[in-house]
């Protein structure tokens, strides 16, 4: 089984290489429809999932856990608990078959697999540049606001990151590739990351 | 220009990925023929120089230097400076035109070259497997002393780095792409590494 899961810094583009090295391997990318699926269990609406998922678990539910989820309670203080939905989620679609999955502990979640890892990050400048490209056009950040967001947005992926890993988000022990993208169009370095990727699948030793 | 400098950790396979990469790419390996140069420009023992700038620079100069050397005296406090000859030695050989150098801060030395630059690493015990196998059949350590070891190396590398560099030796963001060789054989990634490597000379923005 492949599975490559993608952890980034937010705005380094790790969506999209996620996105694009799926298609070049010909694997699902799952993303969105890990939102849907524990929004549709839990009946709760996707954006609420989604926002309370990326931004503010430490806040949602600052007890210390164990490091697995497997046996944590579904409702937790009457709150659906989001954290463990994602991991039966993550660990049901991912036993279905090769994929990619960007963000979401995967990483940690589906570590029996012995999945490639993959760190995503760039430059705070090309970060920005990134965010504002991408913004809707009533959006106009400075660049010291959109900083600050991208900051905000990393330490809540750490901190969440950190409660079930034993290696620190972002600490490059904890991956197999980690990929600067601050001077590169994505587009262009797909097809060797994918090469990369397949020959550590043949190779690797374990 | 062509200038690929690899960062890393010890015992994780750097040289090789270096020395190989060359060969893929057809370009120079610049390694003991920097020793031998300043051994040559400062009458010295190549071995006595190999030593001291591999291990002790903080040591023997235990003065904070500025960002460059390039004016720095070639005699300090009597003795010649090796850290300044080899900064020399590095930048005339490097402007011969395109290689790949392994460690010895060239990744800072040649930052006006815009190098490709890499880091490899690995897990502890990989690092530990490594250099056992690539140990004299005298040399008997335990894990616990090869482990002393790596890091004892590591530190002093990491010291030697970051009296120059504004960025810290290992800390991802002064690398274009951080390589984890404990699983992989290292021959087999190398043409993709070359891919990668020669894209990024085609594609970088800057």
């Amino acid at each position: 089984m492949k599975i490559i899961t993608i952890s980034r810094e937010f705005g380094s583009g790790g969506r999209e290489i996620g996105k694009r090295l799926a298609d070049a391997l010909g694997i699902a990318y799952l993303d969105r429809e890990i939102v849907t699926a524990i929004a549709e269990k839990s009946s709760l609406d996707e954006d609420y999932v989604e926002r309370n998922i990326e931004r503010g678990f430490l806040k949602m539910y600052p007890v210390t856990f164990s490091n697995t989820l497997t046996h944590m309670p579904l409702i937790l203080n009457g709150t659906p608990n989001l954290l463990a939905e994602q991991h039966k989620v993550i660990r049901e679609m991912a036993g279905r078959g090769d994929c990619v999955i960007v963000g979401r502990g995967a990483d940690n979640i589906l570590r029996d697999y012995t999945p490639f890892k993959i760190f995503v990050y760039a430059d705070m400048a090309a970060k920005i540049d990134r965010c504002r490209k991408r913004a809707p056009e009533a959006e106009t950040l400075s660049d010291r606001e959109y900083e600050k967001y991208i900051k905000q947005i990393d330490k809540a992926r750490a901190e969440n990151h950190n409660i079930f890993s034993s290696n620190k988000w972002g600490d490059r022990i904890g991956y197999n590739l980690c990929v600067n993208t601050t001077d590169i169009e994505i587009k262009s370095f797909i097809p060797h990351l994918a090469a990369y990727t397949e020959e550590w699948f043949k190779r690797r030793r374990k």
